[in-house]
């Protein structure tokens, strides 16, 4: 899809997807949430993408849902524009007054961006460059690591707005932060800086604001230059989800047969030759086309 | 019922619910349990109550379970009084000697207790005034937030007294402070102090005694004052519900619904223009007549 | 079975388990991984043994598999000699060529070691010596407590030798470190030291290298000295276990049964009595005769 509110650049095997809305603070639309998930779509399928980057254009990462429908911004049947879900073709809203919960246009926006990076083949590394309030730090949740400049600023402001977390960060903000400060952070609704966040585990580094994007394409170098992409994409699902299984033996499951699957694979062989003669690897394979038949493991999560 | 055991003061949107037996260190009861019990019932149904702070009168918050019986403390079927659970109308063992289970006299008094506080609508904040010790600590694992006197001790002395931990604290503590830690303190059932809580993220932070309750208070102060609390209850059950679901999509099915209903209600509309015109919200909605309609998602588990 | 691969000494309540391949950095094989699952049905049923210490000799942990096959490391059915899992009796490559995972000789031999490791009922500490990569440090994820020499380094290597992280590491790294962690270590494979190890929450504590047993060796004895092992061994699985369920009132059912049986028992009494009397216990209880009719409360998890 053509991309008006964000950018898509790939170098070097790092893709880096921008929030393109600067004279808004990187405000997030429908149209935006349209645009994350085909870009990552397309890092999924490029096998030149072998991370993606993701920070905001300007002084913001993102200001959070566009209020510029006052009132009304988070009343959805009341809206003629779409400010964080799919335009509703037909209202969820029953003759009787009741909501149909399971209707496509009750999904929130939000969440349809953090299920689309949940499943990324690709690591996902945030850059965040200045304020990321409300969809703006949510969205950041199912990122693999984050990296602030001190310029950033942080806020589940949802409560200050009368309205919830959203965008699934009710499943990973406890996981990321553990739950007394995901509580705290919800309950105040504060907007705290990034030396907060870096103390509560949000963020992994904070640096200055000429160092933020340098400092992630260091790690994303790291990345790119030394593992087998299609490793790193088993590994990424397999670590995500296995944070929701209820015993290891669904890990053993998985890696004995990934561990078997890609030993027969052309990567295990390089893998190995290569450390025993003290010399880079050249992976032969490749995501798009070389992934273990048993991929993927898991059952299609239904919207219900 | 009356508070014979603690006491319960509301004022400025604040509940403090004191532990009350300061001359036996505020040890554990089973007539303590059934007011910590009712006293979440009341604060739950209480609008005036935002937030809820635990703390104990005296020189310690709770010694742990009542020790006066001696030998026979844990063995329930011995007493004929009752320190920790249910008074048994009936006995639990078979006339062939074993045991039924599934008999409510074999419920743990201090699980029935975190599983209220687990279900509190409202935020809950500790302040840990002096030792800690048994139930004392296992009480505090479903409260958000933690904060402690420099004079707490904490000690999970169960494999000492020849029991384990209870109070659902084998689900709640490894969340907390990590499996490693969590079985440290419970496999060597050490006293420590409030600055080893500190170090194991068990506690938020670490006060002089003379500024425990101004801190808990202005820790409350700050969600009384800044967020719906329809919001905050429904935010709370998200946050320690999501912390047992396998997939984001779980979150996903529920903040949909929530952003959905709430964007629709008065507080929405509220915290949005309030935000926009630079004011303090004043929200309408209540948390006895307003939660949404899809409230509750979860299924009553039972113990069986 | 005849140790060739490991050294088992108890004395004085403590079991030290040796990885003992000094000459070949403790490479991990097929015979290594049966001694380990031997070594533990053996501390599992010895009531003489309350703490497992494991270590390994000279001046490494564990470097990983066995890379002597080269580039037939990892592919099973291409080897005479068996690595990491059972040799195969038959193979799980069917005649048109497709693989039957559920087949045995599919399972990779660092997770039936950490299966083992994660069902012990006694506590186990690491005491990591030196360099430990792949399934060296993998394999001390089910322990309980882990503590560092400055010689120790860690290496979550899979990607850079293009398998994927086994011994159910996807499911206990992410639990113990956090998911961001966990995918910085696994996506860059990189090789990295005792301090690093320590931010990451790895392990517990680094000490120089002579200090490393004589401080494992004190942890281990404030468990044997003070604790009641069969309340040791059914907290270590009530912690463990619940890790993976989803309501607090799992733990319910099982501490509510547990306080009961266990009430009801010489250890409770003699805890409470001890106790009061101010002086040491001494449990009556064994783990190999004493444990509640309840456990286990669990059902196998197959490999299916």
């Amino acid at each position: 899809m053509e991309r008006l509110e964000t950018k898509l650049e790939i170098a070097d095997g790092i893709a880096i997807l921008t929030l393109y809305r600067p004279d808004k603070l990187n405000a997030f639309t429908g149209r935006m949430m349209h645009e994350i998930i085909a870009a990552f779509d397309e890092t999924d399928a490029n096998d030149d993408v072998k991370v993606v980057i993701m920070t905001g254009a300007g002084r913001a990462y993102c200001a959070g849902a566009d209020l510029s429908a006052g009132a009304q911004t988070f009343d959805y049947d009341s809206r003629s524009e779409d400010a964080g879900g799919d335009t509703p073709q037909s209202s969820p809203v029953r003759a009787d007054g009741s909501v149909d919960y399971t209707h496509e246009a009750v999904r929130d926006g939000g969440g349809r961006c953090t299920l689309r990076i949940f499943e990324s083949l690709k690591p996902v590394i945030g850059a965040i460059n200045g304020p990321a309030v409300g969809i703006g730090v949510t969205m950041q949740l199912p990122m693999d690591i984050r990296i602030a400049s001190t310029n950033a600023k942080f806020g589940f402001v949802f409560a200050r707005r009368g309205i919830v977390p959203e965008a699934c960060s009710s499943w990973f903000l406890p996981r990321l932060v553990g739950i007394s400060r995901a509580m705290e952070w919800c309950a105040t609704g504060r907007v705290f800086g990034a030396q907060e966040a870096l103390e509560g585990g949000l963020v992994r580094q904070v640096v200055e604001p000429d160092e933020l994007m340098p400092t992630a394409i260091a790690l994303a170098r790291e990345i790119v230059d030394n593992t087998a992409p299609v490793s790193v994409a088993l590994t990424r699902q397999m670590l995500w989800r296995m944070l929701g299984a209820d015993h290891p033996m669904e890990a053993h499951k998985i890696d004995s047969r990934a561990i078997y699957a890609r030993g027969r694979q052309g990567d295990a062989k390089e893998g190995v030759m290569s450390f025993l003669e003290k010399r880079p690897a050249v992976y032969p394979d490749k995501v798009s086309t070389d992934m273990p038949d048993f991929v993927p493991w898991w059952a299609e999560r239904p919207y219900e």
